[in-house]
């Protein structure tokens, strides 16, 4: 049996007896050479590319992508009895890094102490001594309040991250329980949450319901030293509405991985806004775990054993 | 019994039965009334203030830093029967924040991330996919080799937060062991560490024997890719080696809290070297549990207890 994969990243998964893996241009056709295959890796795969496994490979029975969302796959048209498996859980840790980078940037105040160092500047008010928790400014995640609304795989990894520096944490879901040890509240709670929350972690998936999600109500409803961090998609915010949040001085600053749309034009405004921080979707993009995973499903597959993270279809 | 507290910063700790607490100006000599204190807090306290302290408090038995260095007050001639405490450990969450932000900001080149947002620019080599371990570069903490060289209070807080985000953590100090559940290096093996080393954060005190103690050899040991973090003190870095370091690529990137001087020159060059994040001495400053150090050692006097940290004298 065979298994291809993609030349986009380096793989080598350990295979089940009698199987060979072969790694194939992922931005073109299938080679006939290949059109045996029965599984798929896909990471950064073209549509084409996807387009002719869809229809070239009869014997297909596994696609497992590495990204966490497999929307053009789906959209590619396989056959009811392949199994399309997600990269659910690969991009946690990258993801929950960026995460606290950039939250703690905007807390330590990293982007004005690099301007204050371009101008020759050893500002007194950056350094030295200071209040712990000074009126109407979080400049420690100690004590902080942290809401992490989209509590998935990416929200539980970062929790315990933001706990073992001193945060409070609480996730929002679409359900409320107790997930990871973790206080989770529904959504429908979050507005009555949202003037007790000094730190807003967006990781919110991009769907019909959470567009625009964290728009002028919910920005409103924070306190003003309060800090937005985005690392799920752009679409959950409403971009205008942040902007002008941060002009007003009603939000205390932000953290961008994600926009609407990518790249974000550069005629934008929302470059300019003041105590912004913009990541060009750097969080992800480098999944962990990829050769266990694949070496997971296909043993899965082999055996007849549960598929791990099968997208629903 | 009566114990004088600084105008520097709010406190409020517990007192044992019969003692009162009287807040006085941290910069000023004692005034009179105040000559029957029994206990000083001293945080950003002045000399004139110490010195005063040193020979108008007769009764005087225990002064209590909230600083971890305490020269200042050994070299103001209290007498030989005052316990002198330093307030070790009560900086330790907040520097280790700073240090952490310090890293990943270096390590998700946070600094170019912002210059590419004042041109208005959505860098491709900043995201999109990538290498989890690119050549010749740090871009994640997950699986990285980091050495803390002055494994004290901070460095055993920095450690797990460390170990939290995947990094394999060592520490070194004067002597070779376990602590915290952290293998720790004594000093004389640091070189042979240094080519295996991704991170080398700097926590040590200034001494005689840490003078520039991270020099050009030091920094020559080091993987091309490494990044330097020093959050100890300014004198413990050959700034000049540092910065050409820098210049010759020989370092991956630096993030320095603390610089000798302190502030900084505004002529110094070191200001201008590449991929380099200056703070200006804001990892601390903010001591956490003051209330509670103070009334354990207060406690520990009236009772005849052991002092926390008393400093060697
Ligand atoms: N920046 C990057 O580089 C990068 C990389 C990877 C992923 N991402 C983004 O991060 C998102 C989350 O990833 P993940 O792996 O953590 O996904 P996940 O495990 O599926 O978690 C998504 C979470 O969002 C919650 N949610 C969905 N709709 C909601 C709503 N309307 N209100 C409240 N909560 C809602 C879900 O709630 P329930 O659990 O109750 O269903 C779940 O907790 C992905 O969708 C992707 O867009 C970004
Ligand atoms: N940036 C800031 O705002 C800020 C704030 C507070 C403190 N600091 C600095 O941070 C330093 C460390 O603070 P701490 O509370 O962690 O102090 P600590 O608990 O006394 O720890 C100091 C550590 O340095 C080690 N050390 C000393 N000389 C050494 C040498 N020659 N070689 C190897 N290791 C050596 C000690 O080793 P042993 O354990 O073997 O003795 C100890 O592990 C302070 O001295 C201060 O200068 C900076």
């Amino acid at each position: 049996m065979k298994i291809l994969l993609p030349d986009t990243m380096p793989l080598d998964p350990t295979l089940p007896e009698g199987w060979e893996a072969v790694v194939v241009d992922a931005r073109a056709e299938i080679p006939a050479a290949h059109h045996d295959a029965a599984a798929l890796v896909v990471w950064g795969s073209s549509r084409r590319h996807l387009a002719s496994a869809a229809v070239d490979l009869p014997q297909l029975r596994l696609v497992q992508s590495l990204a966490a969302g497999v929307e053009g796959i789906l959209a590619a048209g396989f056959a009811d009895d392949v199994v399309v498996a997600t990269g659910a859980g690969l991009h946690s840790r990258t993801v929950s890094e960026h995460a606290l980078a950039v939250l703690l940037a905007l807390v330590r105040r990293l982007p004005e102490a690099r301007e204050a160092q371009e101008r020759h500047e050893w500002s007194d008010e950056l350094g030295g001594l200071q209040p712990l928790h000074p009126e109407g400014r979080l400049t420690t995640l100690l004590g902080a309040r942290v809401l992490i609304w989209g509590f998935g795989s990416i929200g539980q990894t970062l929790a315990p991250m933001l706990q073992g520096l001193g945060a409070q944490v609480r996730g929002a879901a679409r359900s409320a329980g107790t997930r990871a040890g973790v206080e989770v509240i529904a959504e429908a709670d979050v507005p009555a949450a949202l003037p007790g929350t000094d730190v807003l972690v967006n990781i919110l998936p991009a769907t019909e319901r959470t567009a625009g999600i964290v728009g002028r109500e919910v920005l409103a409803a924070l306190p003003d030293h309060a800090i937005l961090v985005n690392v799920g998609r752009g679409a959950t915010v409403d971009q205008v509405a942040l902007r002008e949040a941060l002009e007003a001085g009603t939000l205390g600053a932000a953290g961008l991985d994600v926009t609407e749309p990518e790249p974000l034009p550069s005629g934008d405004p929302l470059w300019d806004a003041p105590r912004l921080l913009i990541t060009p979707h750097g969080a992800g993009g480098r999944p962990v775990g990829a050769d266990e995973r694949i070496a997971a499903n296909l043993r899965a597959l082999v055996e007849g054993g549960e598929v791990l993270h099968p997208a629903a279809r």
